[in-house]
């Protein structure tokens, strides 16, 4: 079977094999012997010397845990949705009670970073900038290095979803000076779902020592103490950590350059290899998300459809959101994937569509 | 080795090898199958028809959940402190700006319901009861069923701490009139932590309507209603899934009343076999845990000397918390676990104290 969703992705064999351990002690050196490692790992493919925290939790968790950490209630922020995930992150936001300024862009587009700036110079009290690196929903990749520098420029952090990127694609955080960048196990660390990792600037440390909003459970203070002896403020989801740890092994081996090419050629090939079917990508070359492929069906012919006939073909992806659920499917091109796997999924996509 | 603390606990072979699967899509049948067979055996175990959600997150994650969900900023909750873990409930709260009402116990004793009754008749505005029905911290049983008439007599919600014993202890979460039970998967459950489980009553839920503390990952509503089609609100920790569905299975099979008569039996051991080598445990007989007991070392002798000697000899105890740390340690017995294992932790606490 091919799962190709954007996320959970097939694990490999190594990382099951970790899992197959039993429990140990999370107070005891053996386990702190992992988190040391998951933790300096996860810093060198943040490319980061800040710190980096891990939360048992979804993606969706460690946006929570952004929001809950560097805010209080009231303080403006800028969001900017280019998708269904851009805008539940400002959804949370807006939970949370802070006032969200949404600078959205349509399904498809990048961020839209001249109206960025003319909404922080028109809101110079502006927290921060609320962005996702990579939108699942539509396959498109934002320009995070542009933002930051304008967003610095008025004085205001920004907190970036690479929940679906971060680990495939070359997000150098310390160099870019992102404040806070999120990420999830189950997406480009080819590990299981369960675990949420967050990178914290130096600046992003010094609004949270002033923010208001509650907290426990995501409380980056108490993180990062636990943190100092390699341990953890409650009981850790070991297993995940074990897989985890492993996986880090593995992108390491193979080297992030590598794994940074692997995933560029493997968009590269998607995006052609669907073309030449009839397929036509929501998302313009220049800003094709490196891990995720979101497809318009071609014409007359129902997206649906096509995903559950490639389902009883043993090959799994996603359908499209929202209301491009009838018009639009999504390949997840993410963590442990080879052209080997392209192939059989393109393949499959042809005879489908020209079976249909 | 014997790892005998108060979770995680070892897994039988059925569920690390439940764990070791493949990636399924968390939109799909598979999936779905999967998340109403482990919803509907919960409710077997919590013996409710009402709902119980389940979270990616550690126990901690599951108080801070009933917390944000329950109430408003503001409210008055009285907390029953008979231990650390009881700390820590009270200052979740507080930390969620609740103005909480400490009615404490000394450790070693269970929550004072005299002084609770107390305390509602001179605050008949409390919103809730916050206490655990285990504390781990002390090895002691609180009564629950007690603390739950006496609270809705004044029209307080009662929100129990059952996570070191539900599974493990008879809860009857509906007859009694539970309005939150909160438990986690590594303790009683014996499967990998990560996960956290709730029961929500209809009293419960007509509150959490009203409740106004900010919450998007652990929102109720938003759980059930994912739960209607057997599905979660963000990616669900899919292996952690597969490793608890194995567990109930395996729990169900035993049967609850002998998974609850077997921890009852073996509390009983791990008392009388402490005591015939000299310690002494915290609590007295009649409000002993059954699932984790904390014990005196034997005068003039150091428990965590013992505790590291213990670990030599391939078993892990755990140390004592707080002020007890040099003079207590504790064991967990719960989950999966046999009176020959305990056999086996008690030859080598004998064989320790003999020749420390």
């Amino acid at each position: 079977m091919q799962l190709r969703i954007p996320g959970p992705t097939p694990l490999p064999d190594e990382v099951l094999e970790a899992m197959n351990r039993q429990m140990i002690n999370h107070r005891g050196a053996e386990f702190r012997a992992i988190m040391q490692d998951v933790t300096e790992r996860l810093q060198h493919c943040f490319q980061t010397e800040g710190d980096v925290l891990v939360f048992p939790g979804s993606g969706t968790g460690g946006l929570e845990a952004a929001i809950a950490n560097i805010f209080s209630p009231g303080d403006t922020v800028i969001s900017m949705p280019v998708g269904a995930f851009g805008e539940r992150f400002a959804e949370i936001a807006e939970r949370f009670y802070l006032d969200v300024w949404r600078v959205p862009s349509p399904w498809g587009q990048a961020a839209n970073l001249e109206q960025l700036e003319s909404a922080l110079c028109s809101m110079p009290w502006t927290k921060a900038v609320l962005i996702a690196h990579n939108e699942t929903s539509t396959g498109v990749q934002s320009d995070i290095e542009a933002a930051v520098r304008i967003a610095h420029k008025y004085g205001a952090l920004v907190v970036v979803d690479a929940i679906s990127s971060m680990g495939a694609v070359d997000i150098p955080v310390d160099r870019w000076g992102v404040d806070v960048a999120i990420t999830a196990s189950q997406k480009a660390w080819q590990a299981a779902p369960g675990l949420t990792m967050l990178s914290v600037s130096e600046a992003a440390w010094r609004a949270h020592a002033k923010a208001k909003l509650p907290r426990f459970y995501w409380d980056f203070t108490e993180a990062k103490r636990y943190l100092q002896r390699w341990e953890t403020p409650y009981t850790p989801a070991v297993s995940l950590l074990y897989g985890l740890q492993t996986s880090l092994h593995l992108i390491m081996e193979e080297g992030l350059p590598n794994v940074f090419a692997r995933h560029e050629r493997i968009r590269d090939q998607v995006r052609a290899g669907a073309r030449q079917i009839g397929f036509k990508p929501f998302a313009p070359d220049q800003i094709a998300s490196r891990t995720v492929t979101a497809l318009y069906a071609p014409e007359g012919q129902s997206a649906r459809d096509i995903v559950t006939a490639m389902r009883e073909r043993g090959v799994i992806v996603a359908g499209g959101q929202g209301k491009y659920e009838h018009t639009a499917l999504r390949i997840g091109h993410m963590g442990f994937v080879s052209a080997e796997d392209v192939d059989v999924v393109l393949e499959e996509l042809e005879a489908v569509v020209g079976v249909n």
